[in-house]
């Protein structure tokens, strides 16, 4: 092992905090709300100083950004493994509860939720919101495609308006965990297949 | 007109100041979000003092349930309004604009992310959302089975889930235009279109 291929200790451990951090950040944006959690409360939840959450982040909205990046790489990161599938279409077919099961999670939907209204009200945190949502949609775009190439369909014109309903979709899934927590998520896979292979076969 | 019928001035009186505040509210709360605006700011905006709103509502969260009772009764009228019509499929299918322009529309869809938002965290604007929801589920239910019977189609088992998956389409369209306030609605209509066609078809 070359020096410059060793973990710099240094490095790893403010990877950790800054983890740390967003992980008691997305928790506290979800129960109390961005702007009922103070630098203070944050400290508390993730184990260190406000000075130690400064020297990572500038302010909230900062904290905002960080989290919005973190997930669109979980989502292009899903985004990669299905495009590695052997069978993408049937991947994506066999998968669905793994979409549905993350944006049906209250906290996870109470975060989404809560960032999307900060956003309508925050041109810091739209932009960022914005250019997280160009990018997978141009993802999820291109996957569209390749599925569709896949299984020999050549109509193209619809892609940017069919992942743009399949996102509306998922994105929906979410609201309606916040409006029916108890809604029935099994009977709701059949169904999401059925509008994925809609959509995807099209007209 | 006899006396009993003859609109009470008082009361129009009353329901003009109750309409204003919650006029008000919707845009301080979906422009501010609810824990930014102080009743100060709503009585600015509302143009009647502190005292005024008080005596309506007892707080901020009283009139988030007055916004949210106010929103089933336009859902519910819209229901009305389709189960009225000669066709009702073909009136769904003609109307789908209506739903899309509503859900897009950037200050309707500020103030449902902010109330979602709110009752992931607050016990009683939860109730109140949910409550809302439950009655709204189970109208739109009751117009899909009216449709799928005035089609001569018998199947059932998924008519909870099939509203569900719907709302959760018209539920996402909010969420996509934060996410993308220049998404091409036009291109939407006719994949609404199919997503009704054949969820309402089924297998």
């Amino acid at each position: 092992m070359t020096p410059t291929t060793r973990p710099d200790p240094e490095q790893t451990r403010a990877q950790t905090r800054r983890r740390q951090i967003l992980d008691a950040a997305a928790i506290c944006f979800a129960r109390e709300g961005f702007h009922g959690t103070s630098i203070a409360a944050l400290s508390k939840a993730a184990g260190m100083s406000p000075g130690h959450i400064y020297h990572f982040f500038e302010n909230k909205e900062a904290i905002i950004e960080a989290l919005v990046e973190r997930k669109l790489e979980q989502s292009l990161e899903m985004v990669s493994q299905f495009e590695n599938a052997e069978d993408v279409f049937q991947a994506l077919i066999d998968r669905v509860d793994i979409g549905l099961n993350e944006k049906t999670d209250l906290d996870n939907a109470a975060l989404e939720l809560e960032i999307l209204a900060e956003a309508a009200r925050n041109p810091r945190v739209a932009a960022s919101v914005r250019a997280a949502d160009r990018i997978k949609h141009e993802r999820l775009m291109g996957l569209l495609r390749s599925v569709r190439r896949a299984r020999g369909l050549t109509h193209d014109s619809d892609a940017a308006a069919v992942t743009e309903i399949l996102m509306a979709l998922f994105d929906g899934l979410a609201a309606r965990a916040i409006n029916h927590p108890d809604l029935d998520r099994e009977a709701l896979i059949p169904l999401i297949r059925i509008a994925l292979r809609t959509f995807i076969e099209g007209q």
